[in-house]
């Protein structure tokens, strides 16, 4: 096949750039097409694959907006312009996440029709597919025509990533029953029931869900404004890991608890590897003209690894097209 | 000791009345002073505890407004007619959420210059003492001066239940760095960031604080708008609870894992207690003139047994002239 590579921030993330080398060569060497982006010293050429040089790195703590137009020749940068200019077929980085959103803003713009781009996450759900929450982060205040494009939006990304025909969308909000929630949440509620948008999209209006609904079979997609759903994203994932923690360092506490956990390691892992924040695929930046992919810090080598999978899977089920042609104008 | 009684309504939750009866027992065995409040009846008389009766019960999917208007012989209604009366000291409902606050706030009313009641709710924090989360769900939309009377009611309850001298308050958001979040967040953070609030109650200003620190040990209380709070909870109780199925179901999976977990139920039962919702303490309505504890209507009889301890403790520490005195007018 002769598509274009994924361009991997090599530089961005808290193990940077050893895991990103580690994951691009592993992705390489089970198919993926993959261009590293950084600084060609500290990259060093053991790896084999392709390498874009930038010089700079914006740093994790950097403010987005500023960033983007002070570091141009970091990586992140360069990798969205990598896309925009159809050098790469697509963009994934671990490095700061709001550098990564408004560098794929900024340089592939938005898709022509849609109001505001928006961070979706799958959650795990036990037995099923996941529960894709949008918007994660990208706006923290927002419009309810806004919230219900997420949801047009979320329910082509449920079909093209998860094969769901008829994604239920539902508002996470503070109560099932009809009328329950905030200003924002009743406005979207309304139009929402109102109709009409969730035709071209092929979504079915799941109604009010709530927090607790995101990781049981409810809803394929929920919206939120971005402030909330970056709230609830940090507390899960905060919380679960808080609890992983919790359950293995008590199953480590004695020789006796240690010999009984070793046998329940073939149980548990895979288990924990479906918790564990470390380990989740990327999110998706749903609304830029490009599919750009925005891991963790912290992620592990798997993780980004799968997350390469992810982008080239997007930009081969055509995700920016199909969100163009069904929520774009 | 001559002190009023809990009045428990023993009609709220999804188990009742005959695990509200059997918290009663249990707490009344162990020294509290406990009245049962509903229908005669149904309660029996086996328990041998006192009862006020009450005719009517609150459905868990009521309005809570309109319900406590129709349904004035309620159970729940008729325990916040106790407080206020002063026949009892406190009380604890397990039934729909909503009428508990609402008979709460509507029968006891707000301490004077308390703008707000707010629900607030300790998050589990290994090796520490919990975090403190308001507002759960009292307010769906706030005022960033709620939002700081907020933290001065949870840092009182900080010291007041939990032995807390300097509890430090944060605000919940979306980035560690100042600037971050919605409008109400960055009012809030100057208003906080200015300064003098934080005298009388002890308080410490915490800062921006994210929701994966809510159950770490960086701050003792957080405050947020309601909805933001309720749906942090669910979505944590959500969470935690898919997570602990999901490893409790992996640990029975075979007759070798079975074995093995068999061993390890001393070393994770402590933890599955702390991380279980149904097993935890109520949650406490600051800034109404009463004690008033509200569990989840799943709760277990452990768990009711120790918010009925629970109410009876903030009555002797005085929490609510606390609250009047320090933080209201």
């Amino acid at each position: 096949m002769s598509t274009l590579p994924v361009a991997v921030d090599a530089m961005g993330g808290d193990h940077a750039p050893e895991r990103n080398i580690a994951a691009a060569v592993a992705a390489a060497s089970e198919g993926a097409n993959v261009l590293l982006v950084g600084d060609p010293d500290r990259l060093g050429d053991d790896h084999g694959l392709p390498v874009h040089p930038a010089s700079e790195v914006i740093p994790m703590d950097a403010d987005p907006a500023t960033a983007v137009r002070r570091y141009k020749d970091s990586s992140v940068v360069r990798c969205a312009e990598l896309v925009r200019d159809g050098v790469a077929s697509s963009m994934l980085s671990a490095g700061n996440t709001g550098a990564a959103m408004a560098s794929s803003l900024l340089r592939m713009g938005r898709i022509k029709g849609i109001a505001r781009p928006a961070i979706a996450i799958p959650f795990p759900v036990d037995g099923r597919h996941p529960c894709v929450l949008l918007d994660c982060g990208a706006n923290a205040e927002c419009q309810p025509e806004w919230l219900v494009q997420f949801g047009q939006m979320g329910a082509v990304y449920s079909r093209v990533r998860f094969g769901i025909d008829q994604p239920r969308v539902g508002v996470l909000t503070i109560g099932e029953e009809a009328g329950k929630g905030n200003s924002l949440v009743k406005e979207t509620v309304a139009l929402m029931e109102a109709g009409g948008w969730e035709d071209a999209c092929g979504a079915v209006y799941g109604g009010n869900i709530e927090g607790r609904d995101l990781m049981v079979d409810v809803a394929e997609v929920a919206v939120c404004d971005g402030f909330t759903g970056n709230v609830v994203l940090k507390s899960l994932e905060g919380g679960v890991g808080s609890a992983l923690d919790r359950i293995r360092a008590a199953m480590q506490a004695t020789p006796e608890a240690a010999a009984a956990a070793a046998i329940l390691e073939p149980y548990l892992d895979p288990v924990f590897d479906v918790l564990d924040v470390n380990n989740t695929g990327s999110a998706l930046l749903l609304g830029v003209r490009g599919v750009s992919m925005i891991s963790h810090g912290s992620s592990s080598v798997h993780a980004l690894t799968r997350g390469i999978h992810t982008a080239e899977s997007m930009v081969a089920e055509g995700i920016v097209e199909q969100l163009r042609d069904i929520v774009g104008s």
